[in-house]
């Protein structure tokens, strides 16, 4: 069975996934600085051919992906309605997801072809309809979900998530929107199945019980 | 310079000390089974001889502490004013302090003489003047501070806090009280000095900048 799964989500040690005032020139906001170091330094070793625990969850987070779910925010800084359509995504004429990606929004507008493969989908329907979409278009692939926290929570709160990896940096924000928040009950779906630490920062594994 | 420091404060991998419903017969509250067992085990190992990573942060726990300070949490169940003053905390006759301890409540009582040299001493004084007669009474070793979250929180808030070991337990409890929370500009004050897993446990420490 293909599985919703999420991988790299990086949070502080007090929890946050974000940090305040998310913008253009910032956009996991303020107070996370270097939040992600940690991925962009095993990307890097992995290009070069090194090995290591980093490199390893950076490695399984690329295999087997046919499609990806992301919130509005993680798709670009803006709120509200859109002004035009002008944004096209943080990731310049060719993301990096060669595949349909679903961005869950109430702002609705046409679907948004890329270079590469990519395909932006907006959707306002319920969690359980757009990852029917995205499991159709992964076409026996996994889906990977990306973030921001709000569209996390959602996919954890429903049980959808079969798999989370989520790595914990050493440093703290004292302030944005956690990572693990909002979930009462729908912890109980969970286990943590991994929990290990490299030299720069601590990965947990969430699954389904 | 004597220290304040925290040891062995676990949380899980959501961030909550504890869970929902404190009460005799469960003081973590419901939803946190199992948190501390990591230490239990480290106190058992540490008893036979063993070594390793969670038994070296117990041992470190120990050394050189001269005074406590605790919330009232931490000292009881009961909440509101004492209707009397047979409850003598959590740990028998024999508490295993063996030096002072300063409790932070609103609701005062004569000092506690307990057998084996504890002395429970109960404050609604400012977090900066319990401090002071703790290192008073700590005759210059260091004072720990232990919990709960609240406690915890006033001191790091206050910038008080010289070194806080916290051990993150691989489960979820989805509610209950965070330990890092309500903190805001108050983490400015901290840098993660170190980060790393046992077996069992992530174990971070938090120390002044």
């Amino acid at each position: 069975m293909p599985k919703l799964r999420a991988h790299n989500l990086t949070i502080t040690l007090d929890g946050f996934a974000t940090g305040t005032d998310q913008r253009l020139d910032a956009p996991f906001g303020d107070g996370v600085d270097g939040l992600h170091d940690w991925m962009f330094a095993a990307m890097r070793d992995r290009a070069e051919g090194r090995t290591g625990i980093d490199v390893d969850f950076v490695a399984r987070s690329e295999e087997n992906i046919g499609a990806t779910i992301m919130g509005r925010n993680m798709f670009g800084p803006l709120r509200g309605p859109w002004q035009d359509e002008s944004w096209t995504g943080w990731w310049g004429d060719n993301p990096p997801y060669h595949h349909d990606v679903f961005v869950r929004t109430h702002h609705l507008r046409p679907s948004l072809p890329m270079e590469g493969g990519t395909t932006f989908h907006f959707s306002d329907e319920p969690v359980e309809t757009v990852l029917e979409r995205a499991f159709d278009a992964a076409a026996g692939k996994d889906v990977r979900i990306g973030g921001g926290p709000d569209t996390v929570q959602q996919y954890l709160r429903a049980q959808l998530v079969d798999e989370l990896h989520l790595a914990i940096a050493p440093m703290l924000a004292g302030r944005g929107e956690r990572l693990l928040d909002n979930l009462g009950d729908g912890v109980d779906g969970y286990r943590v199945a991994e929990l290990t630490s490299s030299a720069t920062v601590t990965h947990a594994v969430l699954v389904r019980r």
